[in-house]
């Protein structure tokens, strides 16, 4: 089969003929529809970020497609059937997965990290870890639930707690801050966007944003959304991964509240250590999403309360996968998908 | 001012003319704009239920009007001020209101039961248990929030827990039970309604609902409900207070589910224990709603995720208040209210 | 080997050499210490209950023992460790695993039941399902760790939710109730014990109980827990398995408080579903323990807040099984166990 | 009376004769048994920490006494009643007190701050928000209660959210630390102690801390305590403030767990804010203790679970105040109480 192989830092995937996988035990292969392009793989190619299983490995880890074959005693797929993948495995036996913490696994597996991913024509899984995708789910644009659709939703609903009602601060407006405007509005939140680029604010407008914040047109965007919400939000995400707007988000949110980190900085913040403990505040990270949500995520995209179809910018076929991580690179579109 | 006023049940309510309330300390006084009319007053006025306060005493408990006075020292209302009146008040000191459970405050003291309500041309309420009504809300339509609205907004986000996602029933498609599903679906739930009247199915359809189930043309609601969701759904909400239909909607949840009890019955209800045991089921009531609640549930209101426009079906004068009873007795409509 | 075999229902165990268990990959061999003798094995053998497993089957699900074999590629185990065995093993991949909530796996494994059990001399198991048994802990006695503790251990953390300073009630002073009372004191709890010997009151004010209300010195033990308590306990657990029982337990209960239901009935309750909804109370199932709980309640032993040696009454051989039964089917002793 | 009374910062407390508080409506007169003496004094006293009401004020904000008047209308008290009044008392209606979390009342109202205090012959306080103290508590023991035990209990309860099983660890032993160590242990939890002096590390093993470390002694403290835990704590409370110690703590927590900040500090804490993410850590401020705790509290030093006696180190007679702010000055004893 062909596939997009990488093979170290700073050089382009090498799109080649590589082995067709042998599925074992328990597990099927799926010929993948698409496989969503994430800012993740670029740490690798770009920043020099390890991947766990030592190049050559086929990169992307955001995978939709259809059942190609089935071991032997496997009774819950058919070939042919519409699937998702899970960008992330759990074990199942650890203490976390235990808990119903399977998204901080001590042993999780990540496609296109710690095993080969989907920006192939296929790819092996456990059949325990795949989900039947409904067929009121397009097949191509549904792969975006498996990484930019689930991480909003863990933020919304475990670790921000949002529940109706609350108003909720979303800084920054790509990928995943927008996915977790969709994911608070289906929760019955009133949803405060914050970005610097207006197209970005539009669609979190489209996506139901109550309101927006241009955070390059106002002094303190903080005091600005205090003002806005009578005192402050009930929770805020940062979605940008700067210890700068951490700090921000952290201020405008009310005694009480929450602020929850959905966004990767490898610098510290600084913590208002006196106004945690006077306000009760709550500083909380996200990480992905538990399997136990993945069919909780596909019920709302089923009956319309999140969008795909919309989220997905472009697509590119598996021999352009270079000029779509450029185009990822550049910071266009909201979500862009390889099409084998 | 005139008002209805209630003597004792099994006979209509006397709209007459009565002193004006005189406000005290910390109080304000507000014109009545609505009154929702309640399955409520019935018990009173037809099945004998006693009112806490003996008659003479003006009937009606959900409230919207304009402040005509206010008390010196009460800051946060002027004269002209749109507001709600909170069905139920509590005592904010006894241990359930200190924990954040109001609804169940041992000293509650609920409008048109324990001190005289809506019914009227004014009525006086303690300005801390009054609540702002945004201009974006209508004002008539609005009253309903008080209780109509506020109950099922407690029994879904406190009592049944609803997360988005969650597959939820909702057994009768009355007041109750058709805010119930607009709530639930506000909430990110997938709504399966169960009512015998295609009409309210229809309507429980525009609120939301995903599916619903005529429960005149199955033979077994809750294996209905099985086969529809793949083995029961995460939720159940009574909404009719009839012990038959408990323990069917105790059936159409999945293991590890719950079934919240809303609806009234003077009877009792049969539960399999072993079924409770084996697979952890939890059966809940839900009463009310408690204060905290009511600025989230207004904010829904306001921006549109929730509908009250369209939950009123008729509007009575004071002088047809008997006439409006009467409506409400025949069970047609969702919601009247009364407009002195 | 030598093991207790389980032939059929009305006939005693047949104590037999059988074939030494073969480990496989991932697995290891333990030589069992001791193996509790349980109630549930009478359902077994004197009510036709069946086992999944159609006889002959080794009973017993209550085992602690020390590592004898262990296959290739397991690192956590070394032969001589002393381990537990956990009663019901979990998929770790369905929903309810997934969520946390592996005691209602939809795939579960009970030793003794789906699988050859513990009354014997050795036994195999999945290395990722055992559990270390701590120096501080006497082997034989720990036994009783994988059900006798960790059912009432999960039925006061996670389904009565009991927090440091509520009043409990715990209706019988069996094997299950004398452990949840230990459990609860260990969790803060002022617990309350009702039975209808003294003996077993006393062992539970030995164990922590605060008070004791002897049900057959009383005529309305609802009523007099209620005025112990000043109008009724946070949480009641019943531990009998008796609808009676159970209406009695709903009664002691103050308003916004729960019952938790661990014994098992075939007969249904009834319910006040009114009461249930009026006062907001909750009716909560509760069945075994969560793998993840079990590192927590080894600890809890370990440091000496919960007991095992104090709850063992008699040792039997493998050869006096059946005398062993007996004196379980007596209702003597609190727990006993076999010591092959 | 004689009261102990502030004039401003720098300068010894005044002892002179005052006016009696006069009772108004619902409210009640409490002849002072004792008033603990509480580093907050000091914080008026040396670092010029402003007070709400101006001086001059009595301060003392930790109050046992016996009833001395009521106020016509307060049933609840009698004359003689042995009570305990909370250290801030909330209002019941603003949006705080009202979802359960009086501690962070909008409109607190701390005794020795807000109105006058404890170090008095009588002080005056709304009966709804005064408790009975049981006769099982010793009454000028029972003084420390009101702030010295209920913080910890709100820290180790609601804001730590701690479980039976738990590790735990306890940064900095002096009064807070000392009662969260006996709070947490109480609740099930195995505790280690942090501190510098062998002094306090011996006395959290006598309030049932499983382990010490001394941080004088060891060159990483979040190490040692990985290693002692096997990866880390679930919870950790910083009890000391001081940033250093706050990032020690949250180093010594593992993946998914929480730092509870429970000291104050004027000074940021630096967080590593990819640790907070990519490992789903919690930073959780706790302030004081909702009123709704108190009973809790008082049941468990009433059934000996928490110690009073035990943690008053010296007593002084009002005369004295100023020596005994010395004591607290000089860090000697865990609690002392001024007995007027």
């Amino acid at each position: 089969m062909r596939a997009a192989v990488f093979y170290g830092a700073n050089q382009p995937l090498k799109v080649e003929e590589v082995p067709k996988p042998q599925i074992g035990a328990g597990e099927i292969l799926v010929k993948v529809a698409a496989c969503g392009l994430c800012h993740t793989d670029l740490h690798y190619l770009d920043h020099g970020v390890p991947t766990f299983k030592k190049p050559p490995l086929i990169l992307g880890h955001e995978v939709s497609g259809t059942v190609a074959e089935v071991a032997a005693g496997v009774s819950q797929f058919q070939v042919g059937d519409r699937v998702l993948l899970p960008a992330v495995m759990a074990c199942g036996v650890c203490d976390n997965c235990r808990a119903g913490r399977g998204n901080i696994c001590r042993h999780m597996v990540m496609l296109g990290n710690d095993v080969d991913g989907g920006y192939a024509e296929y790819i092996k899984a456990e059949a325990s870890n795949v989900f039947h995708l409904p067929a009121e789910i397009p097949l191509i644009e549904g792969a975006i639930i498996a990484d930019a659709i689930t991480t909003p939703f863990h933020a919304v609903k475990n670790r921000g707690k949002v529940k109706p009602g609350d108003t909720v601060i979303v800084y920054g407006c790509g990928g995943v801050g927008l996915n977790l405007v969709q994911v608070a509005n289906a929760a019955g939140a009133s949803v405060i966007a914050v970005d610097m680029m207006e197209v970005k604010l539009n669609k979190a407008k489209e996506l139901g944003a109550v309101a927006t914040v241009n955070a390059g047109e106002v002094p303190d965007v903080a005091k600005a959304i205090r003002k806005l919400t009578g005192g402050g939000a009930e929770i805020a995400f940062e979605c940008i991964g700067n210890p700068k707007t951490m700090e921000s988000a952290f201020s405008s949110v009310r005694n009480g509240g929450r602020l929850v980190i959905v966004g990767y900085t490898e610098h510290t913040m600084t913590l208002n250590a006196s106004r945690v403990m006077y306000r009760e505040m709550e500083v909380i990270g996200s990480l992905g999403c538990p399997l136990t949500e993945y069919p909780k995520v596909i019920e709302l995209v089923r009956t319309g309360k999140l969008q795909v179809e919309t989220m997905v910018s472009r697509r590119f076929s598996l021999d352009q996968i270079n000029e779509g991580l450029d185009f990822v690179r550049s910071g266009q579109g909201f979500r862009s998908v390889v099409v084998p």
